[in-house]
């Protein structure tokens, strides 16, 4: 029994070239299907780049979802039958969003609005407040958040629970000092949202520096057991990386005859963590 | 600036011997406090051990909080002024339960109760309904929990948004298949744990084999960032593993001069993780 094909296209992107961002972004979609693939998902602020000097760099490098970047993976959608997921610098009347998008052959399927904002996007971008987008489609339901998102596993909860069989997150992870032999430590907790759900998860990532960011490359496929199927690649280089995924698995939560990841959570008992703030010791 | 020494006692048990296993877990605490441990973690379950054919064999194997277990925790706590948490299979009246204790030179001063059971354990324990104790230690605060709860980040959170700055976990971890390579998935989890909440977490585990399971021996203990201080020994023994911890820096959440990773959750977005079943798909 073999599943589908999906992919991180792993791009090399240049800060304030959208144009030719957006040409590197199809070449890699365009390959990715031709190996097969047929969910792709891309990096965080694919088209624009990510280091803004400020929010009015962000406004100039920003666009609507009817721009050219969600148009173009549009086109990729319709002419190669493919589920394009990728990130863009979101112009919405007056606000700047980080947000993501889900587009098949149909058009745009799902808008996501990064909810929990990394490092100085908040001084550049309006904080989503929808959960994130759980889309029926002809593979399974696939979800949809953004890299520091990945950080807080109640809101990785609320699309498992909704039924995602694959969560794809575009990402732009900044390299950071670690141990030696260690993978990133956000694949570590890709790996940990991945298990503790059994859903599948998609993280795309960019490789080369950016205004003195060095972006890891940590691109990742990992299964509902949290081992990778493909990625971390050991010497990071632009380019895709494609695992065969059985989304169906996903759709049973069961660890053994007694338990069920999801059945044998406590609700009732969780509620302390929708309040605010640091309660006291217990003793 | 040094911290203290925390401790694994990653003991070979026998089950059905409880005499013997309180006499091999005191000798492996002396060793641990004789070594610098300050605060020391044994297995779940420690002196019955796990594998219960029925509620009765748990039955005759259980003993009360002043049983001769906890006693001897206290003695040498009391003798070699460290901080001991361990699992003990509890008799309650007439309920039992999967239980942990922290126990000090004063006496008990927290007992836990699992909440979340593994396997058949819902067919010999009472689960618990308290949250994880969070107890003001000389050395700073710390919470306990027990083996499967830590697949639920949710119950994590709880003491971690109490403050507690080291969870310590009496674990009993079943060996599974894994890829080559590859650490215990129960370890990558608890690395998760650790850092998307920036806290310490010992997880004390046992080796050797009991009525057809293999025990994994993969103790660990993990910093803030969720880096393994000490373990998962790549050949499992029993026997001590130490880590100096600098709790104080468990109380720093801050990743950045603009993120903090308690104060970067959105608690009011959260609330659907309350609710039970599966929500249907967005669109």
């Amino acid at each position: 029994m073999s599943g589908i094909a999906v992919a991180c296209c792993q791009a090399r992107l240049a800060f304030g070239d959208p144009a030719g961002n957006r040409a590197a972004l199809d070449r890699l979609l365009r390959e990715a299907a031709r190996r097969g693939a047929r969910i792709v998902v891309l990096p965080e602020l694919a088209a624009s780049g990510y280091r803004f000097a400020d929010r009015d760099e962000a406004w100039q490098l920003a666009e609507p979802l009817d721009g050219p970047t969600v148009t173009g993976w549009h086109a990729v959608a319709a002419d190669e039958d493919v589920i394009v997921v990728g990130g863009l610098c979101e112009r919405a009347g007056g606000e700047l969003h980080n947000s993501a998008v889900l587009v098949d052959a149909g058009g745009v399927r799902a808008v996501y609005r990064k909810a929990h904002l990394w490092d100085g996007e908040s001084l550049t971008f309006g904080a989503g407040d929808a959960a994130p987008p759980v889309v029926d489609t002809v593979f399974g339901r696939v979800a949809v958040v953004i890299c520091y998102d990945l950080e807080f596993p109640e809101w990785i909860r609320l699309p498992a629970l909704a039924g995602a069989q694959l969560l794809c997150a575009p990402v732009n992870w900044p390299s950071t000092p670690r141990p030696a032999r260690e993978r990133p430590a956000e694949v570590v907790r890709v790996q940990a949202d991945a298990a503790v759900n059994r859903m599948f998860i998609a993280a795309c990532d960019r490789v080369g520096a950016e205004r003195g960011t060095d972006w890891i490359g940590g691109s990742v496929i990992v299964d509902p057991d949290g081992w990778p199927l493909a990625g971390p690649l050991s010497a990071p280089a632009a380019g895709c990386i494609l695992a065969d995924c059985r989304l169906e698995d996903a759709r049973d939560k069961r660890t053994g005859p007694h338990n069920d990841v999801h059945a044998d959570r406590r609700p009732g008992l969780y509620r302390a963590i929708l309040e605010t703030g640091t309660a006291t010791a217990a003793s």
